[in-house]
């Protein structure tokens, strides 16, 4: 069985997403800039992009999947266009009964309606021997955190103040975190903890 | 002129003391495990530990001299004993008129009434081509940082969870922040942020 992971992008001052989520800014007010790095170096940081969609399964809550447009529509297919970047399964946690949706390069959305538990034992399944990923977003990533099943939390700290937003880290009880890898460039910190059981 | 330089001690969720402070838990309830790495690891972390306190003065809140005992009692030094580790000019942002306090081993607490600008413009001279450290705590930081005047911000990101406290950053407005180094042990990681004007 792999490790359960999770990479997720967050400001200095600990928010992963901006204020006023909607269609046109489903990352919020200022959210983008969390993720320059990722498009402006791609090649200093290959190593820590790569990992991001390295997982054998991925789990998604329904805000990632559909913030601004509802999870509801039967016709989203997610951000990602045709071809989305996990090239593997994808749970989607929602309220709605939904047919998967294959898209192409391997990903596949499946919905899940009965809850993050049975979203993680599915995922499991679905990755064989590989690495299971918690995508995000804030909501999802602190709900599995509070249930204590994330081995690696890989943080990308951008160096800006977002001032408001939805913060990572609430409501999840003690972590025992330990620090094991650290690397930096000039718009990203990257910074990789185990967690203990 | 040397830079203005900022150490501070910050859990994971962004709190650089816990909830609930006090005379018998200046930093607040869970707040010293901010602070392991130093006591328990000082040759691992020597590099850290000497920046801290090379600057040629120093300036603090009143909530720091004096967390829960007031800075109103003229008997109090400050919890450093007899020989704080600064070994400069430190300035006390107070309300309360008070002759300066001579400490052994060069620390010499001053206490000053007319503002953070004031205390900042009598550490620089006092430093002369030495930096001048904002020593803490949130509340002194934060309006250094919003005030624009910290060149080199210095955080050391214990792997903890505090859940309540006292936040870095609020209300500091945006930062042009850049990452300049970064190291790490198991109970720190160690990041260098230079501010740009």
């Amino acid at each position: 069985m792999g490790k359960v992971t999770c990479d997720i992008g967050i400001s200095v001052d600990g928010f992963v997403a901006g204020p006023n989520q909607r269609r046109e800014e489903p990352l919020g007010d200022g959210g983008e800039r969390l993720h320059r790095w990722m498009f402006e170096q791609p090649e200093a940081n290959a190593a820590a992009i790569e990992k991001i969609t390295s997982a054998g399964a991925f789990i998604m809550g329904r805000n990632m999947f559909a913030s601004g447009r509802g999870d509801w529509d039967p016709d989203w297919t997610g951000w990602w266009g045709e071809e989305p970047p996990y090239h593997a399964p994808v749970f989607v946690l929602t309220h709605y009964e939904r047919e998967p949706v294959p898209m192409k390069g391997g990903t596949t959305f499946s919905f899940v309606t009965d809850g993050a538990e049975s979203a993680l034992a599915r995922a499991r399944r679905a990755a064989g021997e590989a690495d299971v990923a918690i995508a995000g977003g804030a909501q999802t990533v602190n709900q599995y955190l509070a249930a204590g099943v994330i081995d690696e939390l890989r943080l990308h700290v951008a160096p800006i103040v977002l001032g408001a937003g939805e913060r990572l880290f609430e409501d999840v009880g003690d972590l025992a975190l330990e620090p094991v890898e650290v690397s930096h460039t000039d718009l990203v910190t990257h910074v990789t903890y185990r967690i203990g059981r």
